[in-house]
């Protein structure tokens, strides 16, 4: 793409008014700080508040505004650098791993999607371990486990069928297997009402979907569907933790 | 999180209305086919035209919806997972790799963001190259890759300094580099207006960009920036090709 044809590229209103916003963010106001209501930006930057409202929901979408009900539109903190590809948080396995909260488990019958990557019949019945992810004292992502019953075949059958403490004793399990390796897939969603609530977003917010699937014994032991938020979080994937990008307040900077 | 808890999370009505429409959409619609318009989707549900708007704008974040000026809206196709970290779509260099097509280079200064990661002074210039990505005919991404002098030493200077041309000889010198490993961040953005014309967007759609560092001799030999179109990518990243996650179909019928 040649400069010229750069140039001649029509920049809707919104668009514009974003990137003087995002100038005047940088230059005005602090992190935290609440920005003027719609109506005195709009004057401010002489535009209709259709616009402003547009642009305002770019620099949502960028992770540069914060908009919370009874609070207003605040600036937002820069994203938080999350890691979903390393040893540590790459598998499911053990009660070691701080990151992860297991919060509960039940027994289900997967998606469908999650059904033929595990190789499970459609009906039948799987482990579901319920973990929040918290990071920086912030739940940042809700993941789903689907864990089917010949990956966990020493699990005992006398204990309680939910709760934290068998999520626990299903994550112990797991552990045990020898992992073979592990594909991830990351997409746009939007925030089922559930996820919505651990992670302190509206149904349907903007989230970063992770699809994990861990493999042994040359089939697929579990799959993790994990939310992420995405108005405060950047996944990292790094062939070691020491060279994960972190670069956020520069990052902020220049955007 | 219990069942109770589960069952006493208040949904909007904007996103009970998602899920009927999601469901009618598996059962009434094809991929392709054009919506009622709103006026007559409200009706039918018995909303009102912002609920019913919220509600696509939902569907549209799942990448179900397709929304075009002139043509309305449509049943979006299944995503494409798009492979973003095996050894072949991993390593910027060569010309071989054919699902990346160069289509500029320029001499310029990189972000400030970017100038961090490369560990050049801010107003250094380096080699930036525009590269399109292309999968099942459609552009999926649109990067810059920001090459610093020393990590093409023999780049001759002779030569063009922009164009197809020069972007083909910057990425075969820098194929010659023997990489040590990259680090990778994926995060939600708003594409920007050149951005958005390659991929056929209008400027501001809702991107993921992934930013991947290349290692090489103990430093950063190069920093790609690359906006993959969220709406119809899923990104996906596997220990080896053979293992990646392809559950299109599925997936879509189980959502």
């Amino acid at each position: 793409m040649g400069t010229t044809q750069l140039e001649s590229v029509q920049e809707p209103k919104y668009w514009h008014l974003k990137t003087v916003l995002s100038e005047a963010l940088d230059s005005d106001f602090a992190v935290g700080e609440v920005l003027p209501n719609e109506r005195d930006l709009a004057a401010r930057f002489g535009v209709a508040r259709a616009t402003l409202r547009q642009a305002l929901e770019q620099l949502e979408l960028e992770g540069r505004l914060q908009r919370r009900r009874g609070v207003g539109t605040t600036v937002a903190p820069p994203r938080v650098g999350v890691a979903v590809a390393t040893a540590q948080h790459g598998w499911a396995g053990g009660d070691t791993d701080e990151a992860w909260q297991p919060v509960e488990c039940t027994t289900t019958t997967a998606p469908a999607a999650v059904a033929v990557m595990l190789g499970t019949d459609p009906g039948e019945l799987v482990h579901a371990v319920r973990r929040i992810r918290v990071a920086h004292g912030q739940a940042v992502a809700a993941e789903l486990l689907y864990v089917p019953t010949p990956s966990v075949p020493e699990l005992s059958a006398i204990e309680a069928q939910s709760g934290p403490v068998r999520a626990r004793s299903v994550l112990r399990e797991l552990h045990r297997l020898d992992l073979d390796g592990q594909d991830r897939s990351v997409e746009l969603g939007s925030a089922r009402a559930d996820d919505a609530k651990e992670l302190d977003r509206l149904p349907g917010a903007p989230v970063l979907v992770v699809t994990t699937r861990y493999l042994a014994d040359a089939g697929t032991a579990a799959v993790s569907v994990a939310t992420y938020r995405a108005d405060t979080c950047r996944l990292t994937f790094g062939d070691s933790g020491a060279l994960e990008i972190s670069h956020d307040e520069q990052e902020r900077k220049a955007s």
